[in-house]
């Protein structure tokens, strides 16, 4: 199984990113992570410039359709999701990358709660669909963790390989167990 | 009255950058609505280079900082609010630019619920003030107004000229007629 992991920081020594370059070591033998390194590449989305794809946009969209589930971990800015992730999912919404995609949110605060509950809607309005079970918020934030803490901390890394294994299991099944398809408040644990 | 009217779209023929325009030609006599023209320029926020002070960043900061209020217009794209008008918001959250500034979110479409309930939640976060009765949704979206035919509109030209008149009375008096400082559901008309 691919997965594409999509940090919504763009800070160096962002947690979420933490997170997920841990997430990227600690998968199972059969599962290869691949971190987006672009997001702060990508230009600002406008409808009139979209049918040029850029080539950083259109090579986004490339490692996202190549991929067989996505991990996005984002922080949240005042109460909302950051300007750098909802910049990316907007160029994706016109050429459907998303569309049946195995998507679990990461967040490396339990407190995220606005950009959590913000980034499910979206992604569940672009019909991903969320994996509930392996969507995780775990507390790196404020705990000084990088990620080779993450990945020594016996719960932390734990909650992640279960994490990684629940969206394996659902890609290998191919059906919709742990996942819940579209809206609202239900969908993430 | 000073106003900035910023608009979430970077698209030309935006319909919420026509709203802003329409807006601007039916101000009252004593009050100025100058248009931000920045979005699209401001570079994704990042953390790190928050302390660099981009020049258009400064620009922008010293035009809010100078604005006696601001009108937001930013449409819904995949049930959140864009990328762009995030983006701008997230670099002046540091220098508290928004604290008790008047705010009325205009919307160009009524079907924008998504967007308009995170920009209240962010916006309020901000510690800036969003004036209930000046912000309102008007049908422009499908409708084919332009600027010219917003203003010719008699119920959409009222409700502009009203929600303009209702900022300029909060700012006049200085109080919290018509505002509701923070939080949550109940704070937007």
């Amino acid at each position: 199984m691919k997965v594409l992991a999509i940090s919504g920081s763009l800070r160096a020594a962002s947690n979420n990113t933490a997170l997920l370059r841990a997430a990227a070591r600690l998968a199972p033998a059969d599962v290869s992570v691949e971190l987006f390194c672009d997001l702060g590449n990508l230009p600002l989305f406008n409808p009139d410039i979209e049918a040029t794809d850029p080539h950083v946009v259109a090579r986004f969209r490339t490692q996202l359709v190549t991929a067989d589930a996505v991990l996005i971990a984002s922080p949240e800015y005042a109460h909302g999701v950051t300007g750098a992730i909802k910049n990316a999912l907007n160029w994706m919404v016109g050429c459907e990358a998303f569309v049946n995609k195995p998507v679990a949110l990461l967040n490396a605060s339990p407190r995220a709660v606005h950009a959590q509950e913000s980034l499910k809607e979206i992604i569940s309005a672009m019909s991903a669909i969320i994996v509930a079970e392996a969507s995780i918020a775990v507390p790196i934030l404020g705990s000084h963790l990088d990620d080779a803490g993450i990945i020594s901390h016996p719960e932390i890394s734990k909650a992640l390989r279960e994490a990684l294994q629940v969206l394996h299991t659902v890609f290998v099944r191919g059906d919709d167990i742990g996942c819940y398809a579209v809206t609202h408040n239900s969908i993430y644990n």
